[in-house]
């Protein structure tokens, strides 16, 4: 089994990546922490609580910072043209959802579940990195005792989505971004360079509601806004970036990683770019020497993760 | 015929490249300007004497800038380690060649052929861009003048060379060689996407050299310290970066392109980064929009490249 706290930003990826954890007999689903990102920490706090209910979850949320690692930047606007007004579709999602929240802020019931399970706990992390920055400068001793750090972020060899250089995720706080990947822990990162290969037509979608039961409907229904705006890179299809990384947890044999130190950038115009020093490679000094190697996805077996995405969606 | 003004510091690779464009029947080379980079100005314009007098060429010399251009920006050290305390492998070149420079600095040499033949001109950019900037800026219609930059520089969809971020050429006058990506002319990339591609071996340039006369011999006898330095990249073998870019001129079916403005970073860790936004694609706002569509090359038939660099190299 793996303990997973899923770190999130929903959001309609995010959703389906939610189900996928949940559904998966191999994840322990043990925390649920929000970010802001593809809406409002206010809007995705509440679309977890709200998705909590609807698919009867029973791990706790603990609600995430407001405000970026560095609090002097200046925050993006929020993709609603993707993700909706009310960040998961616009299928009216009510304002106030009665499901308690964890007392404790993000980065809290990361550190607390860390050190209560030592070795144990894989942070996947699909929003911004804020919440996991927060955690391991409040508690840099967790570094040792995570499992693993997996998180849908980044562009590498591949253009981003946001700005031709940079990613949502990582752009929307690339400080926090830079701190988590220097940090002496392993990350693996799923980014544009993979995720955009793994799709999932509104047919499929439709098909799956149909054998998924409520909860698959429901994901439906709120992804049809998010399938309407990939429109140019996909058709009639949506790009399942953050379930993606959720399959990197149980089925890594189908990703092609290549190690190496990976920093991002935090100033100009390549803002929020992450580059990667691939390991064995030479060049002169520079800023990724005695950085520890991590791993990035450069390589999908697409069609073997959206065949398991799909049985795993429709179990019930 | 393609003129050709051939900015250069030479440099190893470059002497290569120079034998190329003065033995391709369909090139007419009508100026040398020299770029420090591989080694100082001073040194990479003794070299260029040296192997004009050597290779009896006709085409006039003019010295380039000593400085960045941007004057504030520090200078990198020479890379001694690849090209030789010379510049030419450690050879021994004389210290003073006794042939004559234009009087002219390189900027004012390429301006002045380019407007005495308007639309003709192809610029190859192998060393930094500062004499192309210093160009441009002191007469910006020459934009429209100039038939085609090509330049050996950048890794777009790659690692770089000094850092993970940056190749050599950008990485030494990033200010420049963003300054040409912007301007309204056309620009072709050929960076370490391609040219790391393009190689020849320590026994294919000694077979050349004894079909190519007394010219390939003192190319084959520079290239050795070059060809020791690159044996973790290739065994025994050389990069052929300069020449890759002069194919270019001749054969520009070998390579495939990709639209897109190009940028290169300024600052940060990732200084010496090129970027490109790829043309059709959607993104937020950003520094690319309503930058000029410039040509970055992404692949090569490198082994047609190698047989056609030989076959000329070849000619006497």
């Amino acid at each position: 089994m793996h303990k997973v706290i899923f770190d999130t930003d929903p959001g309609v990826d995010d959703a389906m990546a939610l189900l996928f954890l949940e559904r998966h007999p191999d994840i322990d689903l043990i925390g649920i922490t929000t970010a802001f990102g593809n809406a409002s920490i206010e809007t995705t706090t509440r679309n977890a609580q709200y998705l909590k209910q609807q698919w009867n979850m029973s791990a706790p949320i603990a609600k995430g910072s407001a405000a970026q690692f560095d609090p002097s930047r200046v925050a993006h606007a929020f993709p609603a043209h993707i993700h909706g007004d009310d960040g998961l579709g616009n299928i009216g999602v009510p304002d106030v959802v009665d499901v308690a929240l964890d007392p404790r802020p993000a980065h809290q019931l990361i550190i607390d579940t860390v050190k209560a399970n030592p070795g144990e706990v894989t942070l996947v992390a699909v929003g911004r990195m804020t919440n996991l920055a927060n955690a391991l400068k409040a508690a840099p001793e967790i570094a040792g005792l995570v499992r693993e750090v997996v998180i849908m972020g980044g562009a590498v060899d591949v253009p981003g989505n946001v700005t031709p250089a940079a990613e949502a995720n990582i752009h929307g706080d690339p400080e926090a971004a830079d701190y988590i990947m220097i940090a002496p822990w392993k990350v693996v990162v799923v980014g544009l360079d993979v995720t955009l290969k793994t799709t999932m037509s509104r047919t499929e979608l439709g098909e799956l509601a149909k054998s998924g039961g409520e909860a698959v409907q429901l994901l439906d229904r709120l992804s049809q806004f998010y399938i309407d705006f990939y429109d140019d890179k996909v058709a009639d299809s949506m790009v399942v970036h953050d379930t993606c990384a959720c399959v990197y947890v149980v089925a890594r044999d189908l990703f092609t990683t290549r190690a190496g130190a990976v920093r991002v950038m935090t100033t100009g115009i390549g803002e929020g770019k992450t580059i990667q020093k691939p390991a064995g490679q030479r060049f002169g000094p520079s800023d990724w020497d005695g950085k520890p190697d991590q791993l990035v996805c450069v390589d999908v077996q697409a069609d073997a993760v959206m065949k398991l995405v799909k049985e795993t969606l429709a179990r019930r």
